[in-house]
């Protein structure tokens, strides 16, 4: 088993941190984005999307999404449960995920690639093609975060995790959207959202943060 | 257990034709998205995010997500398996879904709402605030369909499903895509992308296509 990671960015960061949670370790392989390796013929050879992270089992099948990589990972090694433990608790994990992709990494993402001098053609992540930045993205993108920013605080005013009382892969998620956002797209958190700072510093404090 | 549903868009066709596959069936009720029902205070109250699908179990649990709302069937009433039978295969499966999105339906959907006359302060899904129109996405949305496109005929041209040998979600996802880019988003499906026409008689075929 391979993973094919790049420490520079969010999305393998993610599964470095889940595969900590769990205690899976694996050789990688350090693939660097910024100057565009993963869109060299030697990795798309392997990932013809171009993104990282990716996974190439023992057996040669190759998992390209960070997801399908958790996934795997979760139903080979159960424990600690990071998907969720019932019907209902998997169905609300997953959803949280979600969110936390759909209205603050994809937000982030579009400030931190339309405004990067060097993805100036390099407007979506992988092997797009020639993609032109869009400069209206970054506020857009902005606007968006900001919002994340203000729901995930109601959400932790009341909850102690992103999902409910478990840490799970939400958290995850989460956890490397805030610090992508606050870092490479240069959104910071306002003061006001406590409760933010509160599950920032508490998650941060695990050992997996580090992977 | 209730489902807010909307009859002229993508997401809620997605949880609509994955309950017809099981045979699951539920009360619904329609909100209308054209016309902003989904931002009504009375919808708001029952779903703070403001999108369709939404899924209210008899506990008063609030699925407000496609993908959750599927993993709770998928849990609850596991055949016929839409999601993966094994790691490899459930990882597998999850991988091709969100390609189908990530790569397909967020680029679709960039057409149709940059573009879209009543949607030029709805520039994003849900209860977003004003987000306004970005008209660069329309050009940008339909060079990632058509590489999307291609890209699907290519996995096509070797694989009798979207995910493998077996019909599964992302074949519902991609089907809804498919159908929701060449209709509301304008961009048809190449005629040399024969594999892609091959596959969209078959699934739309099945008696769940027209849930």
């Amino acid at each position: 088993m391979k993973l094919y990671d790049s420490k520079m960015a969010p999305n393998p960061r993610r599964v470095r941190i889940f595969m900590a949670e769990k205690g899976i370790s694996c050789d990688t392989v350090q693939v660097d984005i910024m100057s565009g390796e993963n869109l060299s013929d030697e990795f798309l050879s392997i990932n013809p999307r171009g993104v990282l992270p990716t996974l190439v089992l023992d057996d040669g099948t190759v998992l390209d999404e960070t997801v399908a990589i958790s996934r795997y990972f979760e139903e080979t090694q159960p424990e600690p449960a990071l998907m969720g433990r019932n019907a209902v608790s998997k169905a609300t994990i997953e959803g949280r995920q979600r969110h936390m992709e759909f209205d603050g990494l994809l937000g982030a993402a579009d400030v931190f690639r339309n405004s990067f001098p060097g993805f100036s053609s390099r407007g979506l992540a992988g092997n797009m093609g020639e993609i032109a930045a869009i400069p209206d993205l970054v506020a857009r993108g902005k606007q968006v975060v900001e919002l994340y920013y203000q729901n995930l605080n109601d959400y932790l005013s009341s909850h102690e995790y992103v999902a409910g009382d478990e840490f799970s892969i939400a958290d995850i998620t989460a956890l490397c959207v805030v610090d992508f956002a606050t870092g490479a797209s240069r959104i910071p958190v306002p003061d006001e959202c406590e409760h933010v700072k509160r599950w920032h510093t508490q998650v941060s404090g695990r050992a997996s943060a580090a992977a």
